[in-house]
């Protein structure tokens, strides 16, 4: 298995994606946040570009099973039932609600491959789930970070990097020189958390006071879910 | 000093380039190229995007002491004098001369900068100079890797982590997410040679039977040059 990754989103990885997994990682904390919601219950999360697409679809929906989540700034968008913290996202909260999504990063970077035939998402919390499931579907892989308003990200590279390493202990991969990158940077770092600490958006977070949510993101296989991008919407795989 | 990384060129590098030092890596081989014929005596180089625009241009030099040098697909192009091996560029051929040059990526990462004040040339072999003439210029420094055909390739990257660690022995650097990866890509390797050999570029050179080429673009500060691109102009600062 050929295993790629786009260290930042690019406008042409569109292309060729047929016969292909693609896995998008925005760990801080899109990608984070969609795993937990759809862990505890969440029926399915619709990834929107901007907030008035957001309320708009709301609206168009026009049900109380319909929350609005997502950030801008790192902040909860005013009027919005939720922002980007995977702790808001508990099953009393998101248990059989569709979850309209929007994020800076992260639901841009899952939008940008809306044609891929199988796109899953990824964090730290889900990394050995998403390693199987990679492995069972037997494609080759390209793993795009979401980064940060489209530069590099480092804790987007390094969780890649650990997820490459994980898929190499299940089966023989052939990586290209960016895969083999962001293995370098995840084997430079003790744990995620020293990823984060060390990463321009995990400072970012701390000084918003979002330490508890890159704590719940370090935790490495919490989670058993992978969800996939299907039919314009996030879900787990039935 | 702020030190960045453009692990690929982007299209939007030519903004904020003021008052910023911009260092162009294209280690195999674009960059240890520039570096080599500068050192040996050449008048200057003038980056070009095609090879048709070369040939235009010779025509409009007119002159005996203008030489064809470049590839594509690594191999020199029909018709020109020199391709893109530094061994090729000794005083007795390019002493005095004026080269129009074109590669597949460094002359377009070079090109794509085109706004910068003060665009730098660096490769393994003129890593402390390049560290030293950032730290005299003293202005924030973006590194630009001119990648392959748009995607990254580990041995700019590595180069670069090398150049922001030489550079972080000289003065206090604060350091983006991309520098900090430069770094830690480069610390994981042994030597120049061991990243050549790991990426995807150095295979297809050693493919192509550049072998010698690889050693000696690993043969770190062996020259004691920085080019500067100035008026469209490679050269040596005066």
């Amino acid at each position: 298995m050929k295993i790629d990754v786009n260290l930042v989103p690019t406008s042409t990885e569109v292309w060729g994606y047929k016969n292909k997994t693609i896995v998008v990682i925005d760990v801080l904390r899109a990608s984070s946040t969609i795993i937990t919601a759809l862990e505890f219950g969440a029926r399915n999360i619709v990834p929107v570009l901007s907030p008035d697409e957001a309320v708009g679809l709301k609206t168009r929906y026009d049900s109380e099973d319909v929350l609005l989540g997502g950030e801008r700034g790192g902040l909860k968008i005013q009027g919005f039932d939720l922002g980007n913290s995977p702790l808001e996202y508990t099953n009393d909260v998101v248990n059989g609600k569709t979850i309209v999504f929007t994020t800076t990063n992260g639901t841009k970077a899952i939008r940008s491959a809306n044609g891929a035939e199988t796109l899953l998402i990824s964090a730290y919390i889900n990394l050995a789930a998403t390693a199987k499931k990679v492995v069972e579907l037997g494609n080759d892989t390209l793993i795009i970070c979401a980064g940060r308003q489209g530069s590099f990200s480092l804790e987007d590279a390094a969780c890649a990097g650990t997820l490459c390493a994980t898929i190499g202990r299940l089966i023989s991969i052939e990586e290209t020189d960016s895969a083999k990158a962001t293995r370098m940077i995840a084997a430079s770092y003790a744990s995620p958390l020293d990823v984060f600490t060390a990463s321009e958006h995990g400072q970012h977070l701390l000084s918003l006071g979002f330490k508890e949510d890159l704590e719940y993101a370090a935790n490495v296989n919490s989670c058993d879910t992978v969800p996939f991008f299907i039919g314009g919407h996030l879900v787990l795989e039935r």
